[in-house]
């Protein structure tokens, strides 16, 4: 009766975990940085309209649509209109909706790639085909198929794309004619608050997911796709049967404390704490398990190395020892990997500092 | 490209609403009766734990969990578990979840039946067929495939099923073995606060569906499943692949107000007020158009009955004078019917006295 899928191992390990638990593995931002004042504050205001329990439209509430809209066309100088914006029930949802509006049954990913979106393809009974480099893209695209990408700092492997990369995906995405998912949770989490193009912004055939869950809050659910008027409006469909509309309350919720805070400000706060967490993780690695090789991420909220031992065996020792990370593999269609995702957001110094060390016990013990 | 499915009928009426519209469309509740102020007490509470802003886990928040479970045990003696209820974001999720988890290809609904769930299954490329009465489900049923219904005040009929019918439905599911799927987000709308017990009690290999959107409010987007704990345990990788999980503020608002309130105090106050717009608006239907024939429900949010005209064109010049209501026609798979549906909780009695007499306008410019 059941599908043959495996749970995903992240969500599996976010299940297990429990308060004793050091947890590395999964994607929570710091919940110290969360705006509560202002997001409760904010709360107040939206609860003064009753519309804010009622049904609402599907494609999402207009205010919120122009703001979003607002920061493609000022920090991308990507300009957009609020007929362009999807609001979604977190950015996961986007995955959901595009594909069951798209006839395309093929997708090309990065090896490694995120593993929530991986769960999204294969419950539809997509294919899905590798890439290590961007230069095989031009055999694998064709204008039947869809590329899907992270282009800044991605997960897992806290990789950036490079602007001349970015035009080297557009000038191939423009000869295939491929259709582009371009996923951009954390396109903002620059440590010194760079922002890069988007490939959406050269290739017309795209949609653009954003989320903030990594610079406000994950615990509303509050995602968007971007993409052409023509694009967006195939959606629709696919977003209603799913669950009608995102929440009226979020929505309006996150349109205030957007109408009365500085995001932009807010989102440096958190590159600056966060810059600062990864080079106290970096150090307890260097100090600890100097051979666990890593290369320091530039933004983003996750260090990605190689172990010299079977990450997926260490994982599920540190498991019972109540230290959860993600062992590489999980990332990979099907490729033993001993590389592994280390979050840094979430823990505190305390516990990152517990955490490295116990790991390196663990490890020391079996020598 | 694009999927070849059509928009729900209803969606895009609401979305073509606007303040200018007299909608009997939709199946909005009456958001006077929202319980605003003891929603916004309920966030102070919440927004002293920043966990409400932060990821939590795929299945729901156990406390709230603990609460659904309870109302089953309390009001159906139907005893359930918190391991026995997934949340969902809104009920319309539930339909994704379940059969993107099953292997059944084929669903076997009411004739009529509820619009949302039709899309759902629509849009996962499910064979659906339909049967008017209960002794039918004989020879349709089998044990591949599934049965979705809703029990009590359909939608849209309005039908509620007696005692003995609920039996006769168990009865040939124990027989037959097909996977039950029973909406309720109306079970507890009756009009004199009395509650029947769901099929689902006498049939095992049931998914219950319930929400929270007719009883305290739909822009929460929070809804339920109940099965039994090995059927809730199948549904984790299809909710996770969705949106990781429904949101943490939202589930912990609930919770906190269902601690502080009485729900079926708030919900036996709906029904008063809903009974009193139902007569109504049925007193309007009476004077000004006579000739649409219906029965009077005996609970749930729709007025359900036949015009003498075509009823969806009678929809389109309605739409155009900003009357809005649902021709029958769109809840049937493939039918020509002039029936039609009239929601009586969202509109003012000003509004529906002025609708229903406008409607009969225009009907009679016609003769």
């Amino acid at each position: 009766m059941n599908k043959k899928i495996k749970r995903s191992y992240i969500r599996e390990i976010l299940d297990a975990t429990d308060e004793n638990t050091i947890s590395f593995a999964g994607g929570l931002p710091d919940k110290e940085l969360f705006p509560l004042f202002e997001l409760s504050k904010a709360s107040k205001e939206v609860f003064k309209n009753s519309d804010c329990l009622q049904y609402s439209k599907s494609q999402g509430i207009e205010s919120l649509r122009e703001k979003i809209a607002q920061i493609y066309t000022d920090k991308f100088n990507f300009p957009t209109s609020k007929d362009e914006i999807l609001i979604t029930t977190g950015s996961q949802q986007a995955f959901d909706i595009i594909l069951k509006s798209l006839d395309s049954n093929e997708l090309i990913v990065e090896r490694p790639t995120y593993i929530g979106a991986l769960g999204a393809f294969k419950i539809l009974n997509k294919q899905i085909l590798g890439f290590n480099k961007i230069d095989e893209l031009n055999t694998l695209l064709n204008e039947n198929n869809i590329l899907y990408t992270i282009s800044d700092y991605q997960n897992p492997s806290t990789n950036i794309y490079s602007n001349k990369e970015r035009k080297e995906f557009s000038k191939i995405l423009n000869k295939k004619k491929s259709v582009l998912i371009e996923d951009g949770p954390y396109c903002f989490l620059n440590f010194k608050n760079k922002i890069k193009d988007p490939i959406s912004k050269r290739y017309d055939n795209s949609f653009h997911l954003g989320s903030f869950s990594k610079i406000v809050a994950p615990g509303l659910r509050l995602g968007w796709i971007r993409a052409n008027k023509n694009n967006i409006n195939k959606l629709f469909v696919a977003k209603e049967s799913l669950d009608l509309h995102t929440s009226s309350f979020n929505q309006m919720l996150m349109n205030e404390y957007l109408s009365s805070n500085n995001l932009f400000k807010h989102i440096s706060k958190i590159n600056k704490e966060y810059n600062k967490k990864m080079k106290f993780m970096a150090k307890c690695f260097k100090r600890d398990i100097p051979s666990f090789t890593f290369k320091k991420p530039k933004g983003g909220m996750f260090i990605y190395g190689s172990f010299k031992e079977d990450s997926m065996i260490l994982a599920k020792k540190a498991i019972r020892e109540n230290i959860a990370f993600v062992p590489g593999e999980v990332f990979y269609l099907n490729k033993k990997s001993n590389e592994a995702r280390f979050n840094f957001t979430n823990a505190s110094y305390k516990d990152i500092k517990i955490g490295i060390n116990k790991l390196a016990s663990i490890i020391n013990s079996d020598k």
